[in-house]
């Protein structure tokens, strides 16, 4: 179920550095695309950096409409995620292409579709850094709002020991090959080379 | 053996969103912190991103000598990952109190300390972009130099699944919990919800 992710607890939907999709709509237009190049920024606002590329059209709608949404998908979407990542929403409506794409509802607070199947989402405004946009590719976002799945995110923190392996968070290497997350790393702070 | 990545790959060593360690060196003075947010910005010539907050020693040292070096901790260096994120180097001399830092050799492009017992290293020089650096504490550096241990990287990818457990990236939830990377997800890019 999704439930919201109170907003000083959000980057830890991060954190790990999965892979993302990155949404966003402008008048009706919509379009989603992956991006393995995300992190968290800041913690309260929090904040969040994203690298677009200038060819994508969901730049142009995160540009026209000041609005966007990172969301982490899981194992279970890895076709989906490779496939966004691969063809351009200025060659085919991604939306009609797909039905689990199709299913996406606009995030309330920013209007950006919301990929259905996702363990977790984030409801971003842009911070307009023309200079880094344009220089380096760059975005930056304030999150407004967050959910999770609470399957595998409850109380503020992750939980896959216990889920369903396929709803663990994706992390792209190269060419379409993904990691998935692994297990908690069981070690006492104090322990380990000095 | 920590073999030379080609400059090309060496995005590569961050894709997938493992915490890191960064150091630097300034007229004698070291330093070595963790952090969780980093991440690629551009292929070629590769650059990063990483966050360093105001507080910490490390900046002092990055914005004096320009340069600094990503290192990926495994699971290995789990305890010290989470000491040297604890403490500050203003308070201590992180490099007399631990063994293993005792050990790190200044990197050949940078001078910045290369922390022995990761399994990847990437030294950069600083993109010198003050307003972001002093809105968002967010640093921004070409790649000049990389490495890797080649028990899990070589042949330009990470190769996890015939290794040491203990050789698998580190990735921080919270509080000091971190999560290994894990399996390697096996898919057919064509399947899956549509």
């Amino acid at each position: 179920m999704r439930q919201p992710v109170p907003l000083d607890r959000c980057t830890r939907l991060l954190n790990h550095g999965p892979t993302v999709l990155v949404s966003a709509e402008h008048e009706g237009r919509r379009n989603v695309m992956a991006a393995a190049w995300s992190m968290p920024l800041d913690f309260l606002p929090p904040k969040v950096a994203v690298v677009l590329d200038k060819q994508t059209f969901t730049r142009g709608l995160v540009e026209a409409s000041g609005r966007f949404a990172l969301a982490v998908p899981p194992v279970a979407l890895a076709g989906l995620t490779q496939r966004v990542g691969n063809i351009s929403g200025r060659d085919v409506d991604k939306f009609a292409a797909s039905d689990a794409l199709a299913r996406a509802e606009p995030g309330p607070a920013t209007g950006a579709p919301l990929v259905e199947g996702c363990v977790a989402w984030l409801e971003c405004r842009r911070l307009p850094e023309p200079h880094v946009e344009q220089a380096y590719d760059l975005f930056l976002g304030e999150v407004v709002a967050a959910w999770a799945d609470d399957r595998v995110f409850r109380d503020g923190r992750w939980h896959f020991a216990d889920a369903d392996p396929a709803l663990r968070t994706l992390h792209h290497i190269a060419g379409g090959h993904f990691l998935a997350i692994g297990d908690e790393v069981d070690y006492a702070p104090d322990a380990g080379p000095r």
